[in-house]
């Protein structure tokens, strides 16, 4: 069992959030991945805090940490770019390896970081960077890797694309869907770096950089925001065939490569147009894979939590070359389909005769098949027409049962169709 | 550099895939992971081949590759359940790691695989055999390692959804839609194994596997194909505001999982309503993460040859412990936004006189920009009002110049609105 032993910068949200993950899931993660992750020390300036910790692990001086000799992983998490940038460098020169989610800090000073993980021979693990729960950067990096790739096209700034969302959806203006971000918590007091676009420019430069092997600078990266549109842009938008998002998109042109980010027009169709609230979403395009998207929470403490932590067990996994793969053991039971509960649709054939469909509903009421919805076409006394039914959530035995009898009903002519309802 | 002896089984579509871009990339991925991929040895059994290979390297004798004393590393692409069985078991206890597409062999004999990699501490990667190019079985071991899984939604039989999307979008009839797909190469000339739900069955018996950490057996898992799909149906569906789609599903449900594959009637505002054509996407519900959803191409030669290859590359890191991280090197060269070509929206606010739009046509026109679409509405003799213009692709650098004379028009009033439209 690989063993690591972490220092944590921070305790702030996502900070208490890895604690407590961690400590919650230890047993998961190393049945999974043969890793087991154990908190040395952490560093936190504040004095409040939401949750329990034990004291031994706490100090408030960030070198107990990043050159503490027992710790050989430092996960940072106090965000911001100075002075977190010397506490990663200290931590990189101590013999550290680092797990990340600052955007800011990798978009800005990537290239002094990463020059000096090379220095020293340390990996560095940022999947929490861009995207929260989604595995995009390990995607980007592992299971895209025979792709040259040509263009990223992403919506990476949940607040912004909540906002959009619903001036698309209920027809606000800019500052009344703002104030609704806020008051949901899906934007912060001053917004300014989610809706001016300063936070998907850093999470577009990590991308592009990953994506095309060479740092992208940050300042390079032209950046538009949302606070300039209009609800009237929205709906012309619209008329024209398009949907209005916060994208930021680096693509493969010439010799160069373009990386912006700006609110653009994208057809309705268009995959990335119904990414709605506070939802991610990267579209990648590969010369060997084609287009792949990855999509889900892109924020929250949950979601982003769990991508630092799973950067941890990958970390871990790399340690070792003799790590045994992990491979199901054991049988799942799966439970037999008569089991399963869920709504159906039917589509009886039936003959058009009056008090037919109540000596349907009847058959199914005795089965306790409860009716949804209904729909009869096409009526004409005494011919074969569809009766579609949708019901309730039932168990499929009683569904076999109920169907079973009605298909032996001298009004029903033909199989009934069942399908089933996800919602 | 780690270097991987590889030894290939099948020389036929996938096959021959992964051997060109094996020796079209290698320079791409060895820069990338630091592995070199190198082909010891090809077993194949048919004649004609529709690449050429040199002939030293081939071999009509399995048991060349299998149990050849400098291959370590064994891709199986033969497809089928027997004999490649025996073959895999073979090259797991003669000390060769495996890579594999065969989602068949992994749903139905994957237990004893598994079992026989476990005993010889060896390797098995197969990212291919599910959802082609899509990196989704890294991400469910990896990138989601933290969570207790819910439920997988998925659509991942290409052919099938290609069928419903036909029905759905051209009004087809099942058959009609099928022979389209044949003749588009989508489906087989025997497309049983597709339309019937044996091979989504295949593939969601692995992902139910590896999200329960227990091997879920293939014939437990209820099937039910698209065949008996009516277009009435999916017009039904329609009518209730449902799309219907072959889902893959497997979910978390008291003290075991169901599994199944069947067609389903979704909400047309759900994520894999908008799945379409010969698209795969898979929604998987973590504890923590939520939803996160992978979509992509999930079939052809060149997607499925890359995951099988970005499999070899992960499996080279994996061989040692101090392989370096391999960082973005030197600075990626952004382009200038004035030097960039798209397509605008304007939305200008325009005193309403006669002959105001030639005006701004004329200025347009005189930067080269070339008008596509126009809206103009509320129209009120001497009033402000909006004119929307939609361009052809053209140069930023003239549409700000063309925008900076527009805005010192005396008919114009206010800031010119300009955003960029991406189809």
């Amino acid at each position: 069992m690989q063993i690591l032993k972490i220092g944590l910068l921070g305790l702030g949200n996502i900070g208490s959030g890895v604690y407590s993950l961690i400590k919650r899931k230890n047993k998961l993660i190393a049945q999974q991945s043969g890793v087991r992750l154990e908190i040395v020390r952490i560093a936190d300036r504040s004095r409040s805090l939401g949750i329990s910790v034990p004291k031994h692990l706490l100090t408030q001086d960030v070198n107990q940490v990043v050159r503490h000799p027992h710790i050989d992983t430092v996960v940072e998490l106090f965000g911001g770019v100075q002075p977190t940038l010397k506490f990663v460098l200290t931590a990189l020169r101590s013999g550290k390896d680092v797990v990340t989610a600052n955007k800011a800090l990798l978009a800005e000073e990537g290239d002094q970081i990463f020059r000096m993980a090379e220095r020293f021979d340390r990996k560095i693990f940022f999947e929490a960077s861009v995207g929260g729960g989604i595995p995009v950067i390990q995607g980007l990096r592992e299971g895209l890797v025979t792709n040259h790739i040509q263009s990223i096209h992403s919506i990476i700034n949940g607040t912004s694309n909540y906002i959009l969302s619903e001036m698309t959806e209920r027809g606000l203006d800019f500052k009344t869907a703002l104030k609704a971000a806020q008051q949901k918590g899906y934007a912060e007091a001053n917004p300014t770096l989610d809706i001016e676009g300063g936070d998907a420019a850093h999470k577009i430069t990590i991308l592009a950089s990953l994506a095309f092997g060479k740092m992208a600078k940050f300042k390079d990266v032209y950046v538009e925001g949302i606070s300039a549109i209009r609800h009237e842009d929205i709906a012309f938008a619209n008329e024209f065939g398009y949907r209005i998002k916060l994208l930021a998109i680096v693509k493969k042109s010439g010799d160069g490569v373009e990386a912006r980010v700006q609110p653009t027009l994208i057809p309705k169709h268009h995959i990335l147009a119904d990414v709605n609230g506070s939802y991610n979403a990267i579209l990648i395009r590969g010369d060997e894979t084609g287009d792949v998207l990855f999509y889900g929470k892109g924020a929250g403490q949950k979601p982003t939590a769990s991508a630092v932590v799973s950067d941890l067990a990958t970390l871990g996994k790399a340690r070792s070359a003799s790590s045994p793969m992990r491979f199901p053991r054991g049988h799942l039971t799966v439970k037999n389909i008569s089991t399963i509960l869920s709504r159906y649709y039917f589509r009886f054939q039936v003959i058009d005769r009056p008090g037919m469909l109540a000596k349907i509903s009847d058959v199914l009421g005795k089965h306790h098949i409860s009716i949804s919805d209904v729909i009869q076409k096409e009526r004409r006394t005494g011919r074969v027409v569809p009766l579609i039914l949708l019901t309730h959530g039932v168990h499929e035995s009683a569904v076999r049962r109920a169907v079973h009898a009605i298909d032996r009903m001298p009004v029903v002519r033909g199989k009934t169709q069942v399908l089933r309802i996800e919602e």
